[in-house]
């Protein structure tokens, strides 16, 4: 809700004050943006944002790149920050702890997905993601994301974070972290597997992390061998530029890249047995597609797609990534650098996960 | 081998004699033809072919749908008969056991997969099927199946048949048994699953009677509603006619579909974690794929091809069909009917599977 339509219901305690950054339209560049978000009900927590990592998908969503955008546009969804209020009926938090918040910020609840902590595929399609969504849950105002200086969300749907943590690479964890880590846990990768990372960029770079930590051997693949050194440096076995010059088989392979591919070409590389697991999503116009003669005739090869993961596991994955210290590579910026960030992003002069610090704001 | 260009061969013991029937170009009928195979080596058998199952990949194969084949052809992969004679370090049969022979007849035996006997993924691509293939181990003859009176066979190859078993059943199992059979085992369906089976036609009857045996409660979906009485009589819960008339999730599907569909709709009918096999090759042509924007969004939905299976599988497969009397429907035919046989299955006349009794081959 935009601030000057609500100013009644802030003096009332209805709705609470914010600040961010927004865009206004899909060519639009960010600025300033005041608005309201709704009072704590009694299960939802306060949380003021101290970081807000910036993902790729964000650009997608404030460029209305997959659907139509709902604007004025308060993009982020990995965010860290200190808890400054807590509903009645709170119990995993209290006020002066610290909070993560993800890709969602509640869900029915009632479903088989939601029980399991599936959130992310709630069958009665009450999902409310951090920004560009509607909250059904509350006359379907417009969520906005982490860009800004505080958020309000069902405790369900913060992770607990330790003081101790380093609370500018715990955001990236909340989207690029679980989106890794959870298809690696799915699949069951362990000590001694062989695992290919395809795309080695925010992603990649975490999912390589996660399975040398969890005692898999690590190859990567690169559209160009620019990040060889980096790979190796940082545990790879060996750098690949194209599927042909790779002669291993792999247990498992996760697949990052965001733009089109043979993806056959990878299911190929596997073992017999061996799972494939896809969370980069080329532009739909691109029409990438798995040929169904070439994925029989690579037989035994399990191929499925992965969506972030449920708040559960999100727990998990923090916890994880805390007690063995797997970080995001990150570079800080303030708030006023936001548009040169998504411009370098767009033109892959990014290295490293930009993290808005948002004390930036203030001033 | 013509039989005429080896007479010296055969009177000196280092050919057999055979006859058959085949087919001398992709346009042709078969007919009546005298050819020679190589003799006894230390560890073959020689079968006199009892029956004889004509497999759809048949009629791809004589009319080279697939690729070029090599002519004159003898199709035939699912082989059931009795061991007339043996080679001196033959341990698996003796003269007047009955036994099987399936889509291969040889491989390297030494890499890894055909050390865990998945021969049909031979590394060194030196899988021998059973016809239209060229024999590496015997001077690149040409190898002939099933549509005929005998056929020489490495041991490993064949599978041991009881004497009491219904040959005439056994012969379809060496290949719509083992296809619908191993995937369900990879998958690891067992009691209380939900099993869909897609394409109710030779191969997903015999994926129905499996999986039903394996505890799973299995619903089918077929182009139209013709077969539904036979269905459920078969135990089936349901028969749809589209996906999106089903309201169920399954566990596990397994498509048949020898022709051009939309797969995604399929996965869709997964629950999380669930698993579809494919086993059915529609005409490359028809380009037929999965979608991997769809795929991503329908996350935790495995999908993954499967080609027949290894030797020791099939032992087990058979064992496991004969031990629960798990059969093919079965049609008896004559050599003489194998051209209108060829006719019914192309124009979808053919209810059943056609099964040719080799005795009409003497008369």
């Amino acid at each position: 809700m935009l601030l000057q339509d609500n100013l009644q219901e802030v003096k009332e305690g209805r709705r609470i004050t914010a600040k961010g950054y927004a865009v206004n339209h899909k060519n639009d560049t960010f600025k300033p943006f005041l608005f309201s978000r709704h009072a704590l009900g009694e299960n939802d927590i306060l949380i003021e944002i101290l970081f807000a990592g910036i993902c790729h998908s964000d650009i997608h969503s404030a460029r209305s790149e997959w659907r139509q955008g709902i604007y004025p546009m308060v993009p982020g969804h990995e965010i860290a920050g200190k808890v400054v209020a807590v509903g009645s009926q709170v119990s995993k938090f209290k006020v002066g702890d610290y909070a993560g918040v993800g890709c969602m910020v509640n869900s029915c609840g009632e479903c088989e997905a939601c029980k399991r902590s599936q959130e992310q595929f709630c069958q009665n399609a009450k999902t409310i993601f951090t920004y560009d969504c509607k909250d059904c849950f509350h006359d379907n105002e417009p969520t906005y994301g982490g860009y800004s200086n505080n958020i309000v969300v069902h405790e369900k749907f913060a992770v607990n974070v330790p003081q101790n943590a380093p609370l500018e690479k715990v955001a990236p964890l909340l989207c690029a972290g679980i989106t890794t880590y959870s298809p690696l846990k799915f699949s069951g990768v362990k000590k001694g597997d062989k695992v290919a990372v395809a795309g080695f960029g925010g992603l990649g770079v975490m999912a390589m992390k996660y399975a040398l930590q969890m005692g898999a051997e690590v190859s990567v693949f690169a559209r160009n061998d620019k990040k060889r050194d980096e790979a190796i440096q940082l545990g790879a076995k060996a750098l690949y530029v194209s599927t042909q010059e790779c002669k291993e088989r792999f247990n498992f392979l996760i697949s990052t890249i965001p733009t089109g591919y043979d993806v056959n070409s990878y299911i190929d590389l596997l073992e017999f047995g061996g799972e494939m697991a896809i969370v980069g999503l080329p532009p739909v116009e691109l029409k990438t597609h798995i040929d169904l003669t070439r994925l029989v005739f690579a037989a035994g090869k399990k191929v499925y797609g992965s969506l972030i993961g449920g708040m559960k596991e999100t727990q998990e994955m923090l916890d994880f990534s805390l007690k063995h210290r797997i970080y995001p590579e990150t570079e800080i910026i303030g708030v006023n650098d936001i548009n040169q960030a998504y411009e370098n992003l767009t033109n892959g002069k990014a290295k490293f996960r930009y993290v808005i610090d948002m004390a930036s704001l203030q001033n």
